[in-house]
């Protein structure tokens, strides 16, 4: 069957039945509720299989990533925090992208991440005596998406590159997946940086070490299942539990789920009720893990205290 | 096979084919791009076929009533208006209640609706000079959820309405269809009030003539559709399709549609990307339509200038 | 000169010189950055001098009060927690009322206070079996101003004190303080209750034990100083400085300042340009003490986790 | 008296006698309850006088410019959009910069009033048909203030701008003004683009022909006073009284005005208390002027239907 849209490394069919898959390389481990989970596609056989270019997706999953619950949020974070210090330059200045729609709340995430990051690049003349030679240089930017500024979130990311000169940046974005009980429970942190036509908001273009010239780390969340995805998956279960054969019924069943996406599912999407607050708790999880991962130098007291 | 949940009386499978249903009386008026029906549910036949009490249940409906097209949000305005006249008695005090959490986008249709009432009932000693005299007693509240206050809406209504004594109540909601196509595409007026377990919040009790001891006139937009719906939906296209026989298939299919639904769907609604921008579009049109029936002695420019 | 606009006991201008007044206690505790200070109004003598009612009014401040310092946060909380611990009954349900108006954000404290409050009295049928027996019934509204919903808040809050029975009510407030550095970081806990025409919205009717019947207990923080005690600060310190005979030109002085209140002024308040992010932060203070207070045979831990 | 701070030229002292300055032109139209003055500055000594650029500064004067009268409104969106088609090229694309910070309501006006601009550069390929050859090309930004993004506001616009290459740019800001009378009543409309250290938001740098390489045109409305103004002139109208003699106390009274500017009022701002609720009006208010001047070839109610 065709394989259904997810930005997840991980819901690649082709790791769904834990078979070694040739140029993938897959670990686990379990830390308390959180499990980590590290893809690393390592050739041209891997990119085949999973449809995802060459380098490392590390996911955390918790089925209560959504909940407030002290002890797992800040193992999250401790776990965020460690896996963006692995990837990114030890030294110079970072650049935060949240990429989506501020207003589309679903598609919020990235823009609300950035309002928590602590940003420091503007401090340099008059920064805090207290904390002088202890922050890393960090600017952070949610420039709107192609449907509301009319400009490529890209070209304007290459803009205010060429002008401030990171030397890495961060892109935060909701993602779009496949099984609905990834929502709010999952986090996708991976060193490719983001492919176009992935997230909620489907980007045109990417923004990747190729497109912006530094390197680019990407950081999501699923905060949606396409509808067309729900419709497909019953069918699939339906097929199974009528014992029909797969292959025979084939055609018919692309053609059917051709007709309900494009006839009446369109561009909707699956969402929890919640939305609005998950989407407020996901976001602080992100800023929380940016912030301690860029200011390894500050304690966790002080960097709210630098943030107003 | 089983109806799955919807608020709309329109969606009553029993009116699905266009054949007359006992105990029901259907008329359908077309105006322009507007489509009106009035579905009257008038004997106990009626209530078990469409599964709803007796009453008038008015549905407005266009394709393009979410979008912000002057010409049909001014005819759709008018209807509502006509509508809620008409179920209204002529004179007299009225209370608006705006049901559903202000915090879920999707189910802050009432809330927001309720922002954009024009409120008069405090002006009583201090009515500006040149409305005296021409101004309906209105007051307005959006006594928010069960799961956020602790208390049934319905308790807090009667509260009010013991110490306020209206003559009328309105009360608007976010509903639930069946049919994707209908989210914010179509209006529902009824005489019947709210029925316990309806609307996108699931209110437990109702708000009615019995329950409040006033006429309870409902008005509702379709927000959602629940995600179990979805699956359902493909499933009944896949066995058409198949030309499989549906009795001989049913109990599966139930099974099926259970497993589904509990395992995965849970509380899922689905919701168009643009919920936030719609819902604020369509309790606008609920504000100006609400405005025009209770003050019919005022022009549609004194209106707005009250309001602040 | 006249006394300006204040809703902090602290402020009475009687208690301005630190001198002692008769019927009044005056009682100081320095904890780290933080000050409390009790002023007890023991009598009609009191009452008069400080043109309040007889009670307790316990100030919490601190000149960082509104920044993110996690021990400053946790001694305001825990110092809140406890005074209203002291006034509460020790047992039976508790009706959390937040006053003022949610779309005005100087005035928004009290129902984005109420947002954090752990509701808990619809859960006696189906509490989470790990805390059952270690909940206090609380419910929470937020019933919107006279403004917005033409019904005194009073009235709202009588009808569901009438249905829901509460033991007690808490009711949290935006203040007007007279010195603009009491925004955000000064803190009222009165078992007083409201008084009529103060906070940000001018309540016209009070809240007390008098008008619903249950003890009343105010939480209220300073959120604006209104621009005309500016104007009279300025001219004080003007006549101080030019060593002016403030008698010989009281009559003057009172004629401007009406002058300037009534023709130039008139309800526009000053506040801090970042009075939205402080206005969240003090939300989420109340609210955190508040469910201390209220559920204290709950950990830290478990009250957010409960919350959703 | 030294000058306190305003960003509207008619607010400058030298115009306040009703004078003729030299280098400056004055001309003042009424239009109903609409005041229109065009103040020019031609040469160095209206500049020196002014303590603004040569250029042209439109003002629109309403005293219920706040409130949503539909006759007004109309007329309002009528004249800037006049105005800004007068200064705009006749042809050629136009960036909008929404300058404020969206988090700081009093701040908020560009960024909300870009949220309204009708976007048309990315339809470039896929333009709907029925508007082909009739579309103005805009796109439209709100990149945050320096505070937040730790990037310089100008920086970020000439990153867009070299990548985007738009042939003008309407930038689009709230400003600070002297009286209070002015907040949300009036607009100014200048082709001298946004000057060094004015608006609420304080840009240090400022956006111009100069900085930017192509015409800035500045649009703004006034949301806060300063503090400071208001103590100000509570002084200036005492001295008046008590006819003292102003040059005679003329330092004793700066001293005392930097004594409370510097101690206590700080960077406090006076505003309504409604300002949510204006803020969003005037932000209304200028996308329907500035779609207007930009899409003239489509009708008013094209407009509305492209924006979604």
């Amino acid at each position: 069957m065709r394989n259904f849209r997810s930005d997840l490394a991980l819901e690649s069919s082709a790791l769904a039945g834990g078979i070694q898959v040739p140029g993938v390389r897959v670990e686990q481990l379990r830390l308390g509720d959180l499990t980590e989970t590290v893809v690393e596609i390592v050739d041209e056989r891997g990119m085949a299989a999973l449809d995802k270019p060459c380098g490392r997706y590390v996911t955390l999953e918790a089925n209560q990533m959504h909940l407030p619950e002290p002890a797992l949020l800040d193992m999250t974070v401790d776990r965020l925090a460690e896996t963006l210090k692995g990837m990114l330059p030890e030294l110079g200045s970072v650049l935060v992208i949240g990429l989506g729609n501020r207003r589309i709340t679903a598609d919020s995430l990235g823009p609300r991440a950035v309002d928590g990051v602590l940003v420091t690049r503007h401090m340099r003349e008059n920064t805090p005596v207290h904390v002088k030679g202890r922050l890393r240089e960090v600017s952070a930017v949610a420039p709107g998406v192609l449907g509301v500024t009319g400009i490529e979130t890209s070209e304007i990311a290459r803009g205010i590159i060429e002008h401030t000169k990171p030397d890495a940046v961060i892109a935060v974005d909701a993602l779009a997946a496949k099984e609905t009980c990834r929502i709010c429970t999952t986090m996708q942190i991976t060193d490719t940086g983001i492919q176009p036509g992935s997230g909620v908001g489907n980007h045109r273009l990417g923004l990747s070490q190729e497109t912006l010239g530094v390197p680019v780390i990407a950081v999501g969340v699923p905060m949606v299942v396409y509808a067309a995805t729900i419709a497909r998956d019953a069918l699939e279960l339906l097929i199974d539990d009528l014992e029909m054969d797969e292959e025979e019924h084939s055609d018919a069943l692309d053609a059917l789920v051709d007709r309900v996406v494009e006839k009446r599912l369109g561009d909707l999407v699956v969402a929890p009720r919640e939305v609005d607050e998950r989407v407020t708790h996901m976001a602080e999880l992100l800023s929380l893990g940016i912030n301690r991962a860029l200011q390894q130098r500050l304690s966790k007291d002080e960097i709210p205290a630098l943030m107003h």
